[in-house]
């Protein structure tokens, strides 16, 4: 099974990419930095629920809504033994 | 609008009233700190996505259901200017 954090930041990647949107871009709409956004894409920093709650505004995307990406994600991954 | 840390502090201490549970059986349940949880319901820490997970897992909830609890909360309380 996936890790939270791993499991939101593979989700973000790829939220982000089928908006065809840079790290840059993403960091601006969200009011974070581009540094940070890698490092969640990574998997390497757990966000909080206030960030969260930006990158889903960000990704015009409701909180239960990019909670429900990420718990699919994190199952889905878990059934592959990733 | 409630900011997410405190419609999230607010939801959890429903959801562990709604137990009959202590903060310590919480903790003890979540294998979280007891003071931690303390400051989570004052809305005075914002918990990573990791915590969410252990919480909603403590409470019997997918993660998924626990942010639709916490939106919920917050929208409602933003129509009353609290």
């Amino acid at each position: 099974m996936l890790q939270p954090e791993q499991a939101f930041g593979e989700t973000l990647r790829e939220l982000r990419m089928a908006k065809g949107w840079s790290q840059e871009t993403l960091a601006f709409e969200a009011g974070l930095d581009r540094t940070y956004i890698s490092l969640l894409e990574r998997g390497q920093r757990s966000p909080t629920i206030t960030t969260l709650y930006s990158l889903a505004a960000a990704l015009g995307l409701s909180f239960p809504d990019l909670a429900h990406k990420i718990d699919h994600h994190m199952r889905r991954h878990g059934r592959k033994n990733h």
